[in-house]
């Protein structure tokens, strides 16, 4: 299942709005036979590749699989059956699958004679599948917000100047930061005051700069007025979505949404305060098949995002620079006192260059959401 | 000349205003027969307790000393002579010793004929003693300056309440910081606010509280309005310095001042700003024999020292949680534009209890100061 979990990871970043998986196929005797990996969605899921690779010898076989397998028609065909069909004796599972309500993929497989449990290695297997659980458990994408600042927890100087509080190296950190998201997602302070390009760029972009995936870049522009003709991030290089007020005017934007790279989404403002609902723009996202949200800047509409309660991870870039002026890396946020803090736990510190990265992450159960009690299949239902 | 090093770090926080110093004894044959380090002011130096561990065996044999031996007569002897006496053949010494201008402990044992060199593992020694190098260098106390905060950089939350940002764990730490400090500084606002004690508790009183050393707990009372009677710094537990304005009127602490441990100095004011000057303050602080100073606070005072190029360390205590409004750690400090910023290099990160304690200092070179150039004493002089 270790092996499993790995191979899923080498998903990461590509399924979505699939999970990553991972399976491993071993013989009637024990010894792995196949493997794969769901390498992007629309393509074969990960049982389907370890099968094909395993052939005739998956026949009276065990499937380690890192998430229950599935139980629908989708873009494929359910892999419960596919297992059943190839002969499959055991299956193993680390995380069930939390869109099967009542009866997924394992209920089918016991029902059929195969002998299935889950919960093998479920910490490890959730935790590369976090965003993807997050999202399907509060139904939004998960939301990693990302900020640099110095020891003393500012992102500019008095006179607003802050190229660069951060090294070369954490400032390319960020996008890979960017390329494994859904979307990056920007306030209008921020587009205003540094029209950034938000797309990815990797580091060799001569080996791989086709195939990186672009995120699709939000801005949130209430008033329709930060992003302007000209501006970087309709420049085509990735897909651009600008969110703006029902009543906002975007004449000057339609020129730039008729080769499909430029979108406009109008929705509600935010109830009684300035911007827009951060909940309507995570349902929007959502809708748009986004489960992962890497968000910028600024201050404010991350202090908004904290007061939705939609923040589940930081990425803090940290500068050992002290400034003792200048603006916050968050404002707003609606706490007012200690007990009301919110609390995170650390979950990595890395250096890069001469700079901290500290990631810390909302605590709580890891985001799997079913405990598997599919072995018997035949129990009375309860009331 | 390893093992040399781990000895001084034992006499770490014991010693001042002297260095920390760990010597071992080599027999002719290279076998080591004594060792032995520095382990309080006015007591034995390093070399000293090693030449009488090995006795007649130091005869033809090698000293390696962490600091280059001392060439004059304080409470203790020279070492140079201590060593020349013992029939020590040679001395291979760390740091050389920053306060002989012209001739020390190794032109003296050079003219012996002792072979002499120093710069072995020169960085590992000057770190140990770095505070001491740092304040014999710059004539004033090293500073190492402490903070608490969450990860956006916010000392308490937008109502004032900040008990408590950081684990218990994090708070027991400090004390650890200021056993290690000769002094700890706070400003009339933190003294006002919070009434500190400022006196070191270690965990185990009952084991070693007898032998904790004190550190001189020092408020900056500019108009001498902070400290009222029946302040807790005032307790006696350690002892405490009130440095005013040279115009302050001081008569409510004139009862205090009696037994001993409280004691009132008068500084000039800071120029043009508000508060006492940092740099007569150090200065009166290096003349009471005060090599390392541990600022707690508050934000402002912080920002004096870092104007007055006084902070040489910080100590950041980053507990994983975020506010969004409240104060900063470190206000003023005159610096305007990022180009300015205090530019420090992270030379620690470390896990206490769910926060991180974050070090990071000046950067440069290792604060020895004069490069060794003894071993030929008989070289012509320079013009």
């Amino acid at each position: 299942m270790r092996r499993a979990v790995a191979l899923a990871a080498r998903g990461a970043g590509e399924t979505s709005p699939n999970p990553v998986v991972g399976c491993v196929i071993l013989n009637a005797a024990g010894e792995p036979v196949g493997e794969g990996y769901h390498q992007r969605a629309g393509g074969p899921h990960a049982e389907i590749h370890a099968l094909r690779a395993a052939g005739e010898h998956a026949r009276g076989g065990t499937a380690l699989v890192t998430l229950e397998p599935c139980d629908h028609t989708g873009r494929t065909g359910p892999c419960s059956r596919a297992l059943i069909d190839a002969g499959i004796a055991r299956v193993r599972y680390a995380v069930a699958d939390p869109h099967a309500a009542a009866a997924g993929g394992a209920a089918t497989l016991a029902a059929a004679g195969v002998d299935v449990a889950g919960g093998l290695l479920a910490a490890e297997a959730a935790e590369v599948n976090r965003a993807w659980l997050t999202s399907v458990r509060h139904g939004r994408p998960f939301v990693r917000w990302k900020f640099a600042a110095t020891l003393d927890g500012r992102t500019a100087a008095a006179d607003g100047s802050s190229r660069w509080i951060t090294s070369p190296a954490a400032r390319a950190d960020v996008h890979r930061l960017r390329a494994a998201a859904d979307a990056v997602v920007v306030g209008s302070g921020t587009a205003r005051a540094d029209d950034p390009h938000l797309a990815a760029r990797l580091p060799d972009p001569a080996a791989s700069g086709s195939a990186v995936r672009q995120p699709l870049r939000v801005v949130l522009d209430t008033g329709a007025t930060a992003v302007k003709p000209g501006a970087r991030v309709l420049d085509g290089a990735a897909p651009t979505l600008i969110a703006v007020a029902e009543d906002a005017g975007t004449a000057h934007l339609a020129g730039r949404t008729g080769d499909g790279t430029v979108s406009v989404v109008r929705l509600p403002r935010a109830p009684g305060g300035q911007g827009l609902s951060v909940p309507a723009l995570l349902e929007a996202l959502y809708a748009r098949d986004v489960r992962s949200v890497l968000l910028e800047g600024g201050a404010r509409l991350a202090g908004s995002f904290v007061a939705a309660g939609a923040v589940d991870e930081v990425t803090a870039y940290l500068a050992p620079a002290l400034l003792g002026a200048g603006p916050a890396a968050l404002a707003g946020g609606g706490i007012g006192t200690i007990a009301e803090a919110l609390r995170l736990e650390v979950t990595a510190v890395d250096r890069i260059g001469p700079d901290l990265r500290i990631t810390a992450a909302v605590p709580g159960p890891p985001p799997a959401i079913r405990t598997p009690s599919v072995t018997a299949p035949d129990a009375p239902e309860e009331n």
